[in-house]
């Protein structure tokens, strides 16, 4: 009988994040300041960031970083994760690829958020920072940031979009029974906030506001600082554990990725699984395929431009050199809410630019019959999210048969979907549809940004 | 750094099942027909269940019972799964106790009902069978039958109560994403459910009459069979590999329990990690203390009494005999949807009665208090059913700290509460209450049975 699951030990969790900015030729360009038109330094961002996140958001020389101890030892309660061999899948499909997933839907919180959380709320503590904050929209990064918050003992704020906070309560009461303040987006207890509400009474928030809602609890109270899930360089970093443990996994396996794919928001999580992978292509030259699958409502990568502009919808943060749908794009309401975000991280952006990685996208209800399909070949319910990586997996896997070649497919099972089931809910009662964009839509909204650029 | 998590490889998944009654002196009484008074005979339920079940059912001298390959194969998918030691835990209640959880909320339905669930579809498919039904309450064995039914290429039909139905899509859903068909009781599809819509079409369901159509549906429908998640004998047996895991594992830390601790509905989980711990007991003489913890709403432990009894509602089963509060018991609408159950399996009950184990009830209110505390402390958010084996647990923890002793304890955590966080929203909003229970209440009851069992 041939392994299916296959595990490392509390002492296998990787020492060090893998910083994959030191191999570049190519750095990713450097966040300008929107009026001065001046790179940032690390300080720049102190009033907001922690000062290690600050300085590892633009570290670009140390090829790798160690994993504090403390981190680590929360890592233990769910790290190192399973690498799978799909075996069911394979079989669905009838192909001659191998096909291996790396399972994060272990953790206690159901995604691979924690493992930024955790390294983000111990830097707050080293500190001497007491609270934090932070905004969520679907909820999992605000709870695995609650989880996080809770080991070090900092208190939470989060604000959550409101019509999440009332449309889905269950994330909400996963984060508090973590012990963190749950906040409905806009709130009074901002100045944005209170402005916004005043305006309309009835607005049912965004994440636009409640990340400025968050900034500025940040800012303006003492001893508090604000955390981020994804897009920045430093929670890619965190993230690597996923890969460097995926390839001490997959050389058990005797085997190694021809292609490694993960589903593709602010990049995070196709950083975590796809960096110390792309460390061989960087430094010895091995010919792995790195595929990012992004929701095509939502495309920036195989639809968007490489442009300096806000991370944010509001247009409070620094401008970022990075492929974009502009600041002001909409994304439809996919259920995959972790993956409608109009930007790129500056890292990932810089190495599609350069062609070490490629992008496919997906259309919703291609994604949930992917998730149907390995729901029922492996057993695992996916998250909306990654059922996209699942479906490019799904597309690699049959032209493979098609071409009657046996490649070996690695992919990130990011998060399980037990706190999703409204949206399986909609797919299986036919209520799901797909979004298309004209790229008239999406020239639109690059407008606003080629305009800002050219000031 | 010392040991959290104590992992097993795919190849320590136990080979064999350990069944207790080959070690009992006192053999659980056999089930009697209701009409008859005659002890059943393993053919007897041919026509409901599949025959090695019914086998199983009635084996009492087999210590221990393969596990086919093909049975092994599935429980590769999330077996073996960890042994934790809570320091989280301890710390928080500042304890000499060493407290260790077997955590079985890894499995991808989210609890331990896979273990038999995969074993009853396994034989199932081995007799010929093609289509299978059962019922489901909230809808955790649901899930775990659909499951396994899928990986077995059986059709499977799920009776979900009404209410659950209209207000758990969830739990379907996931049922629905593995491919069962989830029938809402009553339903039109049997007479028995025809029956009582006739009578009331707004009757919202009950586990009682769910089961009696599924039964119906077995019995009638060619090459159909009844399966079960709980209080039967061969479904204890199947849970075994939960305890023996826990063995190697606890050896592992270097430790052995002096206190064995699991919630308890009908009695499976409970038997799961208890049985191969209490096989020492009866073989070797250990002094381990087995202690089942049941809502204080459905007590049959604590305050019912060990008579000859119905198993479900309806009084379409042969007469167990058991610690019961009577088949007619309606128990309060707790969220701890599975330890809402009259009765307890022949086995644990003998082995109450014969003092190898003992029970304690918990309150509502101290359950979600439990579940809180540990979910800050280890961060997983327990099942509610589980969340009273944490009650339990803190308890003797508690006694450990006042009396200055270090006792080792291990508790299964049976399943993670995601998919419950309604309950979590109730208590976290103060709409939770404890439900009392006079000893008039119980007696009245019993008195039916009592009866019952003069006739």
């Amino acid at each position: 009988m041939e392994t299916k699951k296959f595990l490392l030990d509390e002492k296998d969790i990787p020492t060090q994040w893998y910083n994959i900015v030191a191999d570049m030729k190519n750095k990713p360009m450097l966040p300008i300041h929107p009026a001065t038109k001046q790179p940032l330094k690390p300080e720049d961002l102190y009033p907001i960031f922690c000062e290690e996140c600050s300085r590892q958001e633009f570290n670009s020389t140390d090829r790798y970083i160690d994993i504090p101890e403390e981190v680590r030892d929360v890592y233990r309660n769910y790290r190192c994760t399973p690498l799978v061999r799909a075996y069911g899948l394979e079989k669905a499909l009838d192909t001659p690829a191998h096909i291996f997933f790396k399972n994060e839907s272990v953790s206690p919180v159901g995604s691979h958020k924690l493992n930024s959380a955790i390294a983000q709320a111990y830097y707050c503590k080293k500190q001497g920072i007491t609270n934090i904050t932070t905004e969520t929209g679907a909820g999992q990064w605000g709870a695995a940031m609650s989880y996080a918050a809770k080991f070090f003992g900092l208190e939470l704020a989060v604000y959550m979009v409101k019509i999440s906070y009332e449309q889905k309560p269950y994330r909400k009461s996963i984060m508090q029974s973590y012990g963190a303040t749950v906040i409905a987006s806009p709130s009074m207890s901002t100045k944005a906030g209170r402005k916004i509400i005043t305006d309309d009474p009835n607005y049912m928030g965004s994440l636009g506001t409640a990340i400025s809602e968050a900034i500025e609890l940040a800012t303006t109270v003492p001893n508090c600082k604000y955390v981020l899930g994804s897009v920045l360089s430093h929670v890619s970093l965190h993230q690597t554990v996923i890969g460097q443990e995926a390839k001490k996994q997959m050389e058990m396996a005797g085997e190694y990725p021809d292609i490694v794919i993960a589903c593709f928001g602010g990049g995070s999580n196709f950083s975590g699984i796809a960096f110390p992978f792309m460390e061989d292509t960087l430094t010895k030259g091995t010919k792995t395929r790195f595929i990012a699958a992004e929701p095509a409502s939502c495309p920036k990568l195989t639809r968007g431009r490489f442009l300096y502009d806000f991370g944010d919808e509001a247009g409070y943060t620094p401008l970022l050199k990075m492929y974009t749908l502009g600041h002001n794009f909409q994304p439809a309401h996919i259920h995959a809410g972790g993956l409608r975000y109009h930007g790129a991280g500056t890292t990932v952006s810089q190495l599609i630019k350069d062609g070490f990685m490629e992008a496919t996208d997906i259309k919703q209800l291609d994604s949930f019959k992917a998730a149907m399909l390995f729901a029922k070949a492996e057993g695992i319910i996916p998250a909306p999210e990654s059922a996209h990586a699942i479906a490019a997996t799904i597309d690699e896997a049959l032209k493979c048969k098609e071409e009657g070649t046996q490649k070996t497919i690695l992919f990130n099972l990011s998060g399980h979907g037990l706190i999703d089931m409204t949206a399986y809910d909609s797919y299986l009662s036919g209520d799901l549809k797909n979004y298309d964009l004209s790229q008239e839509d999406i020239d639109k909204n690059l407008e606003t940004i080629l305009k800002l650029q050219q000031k």
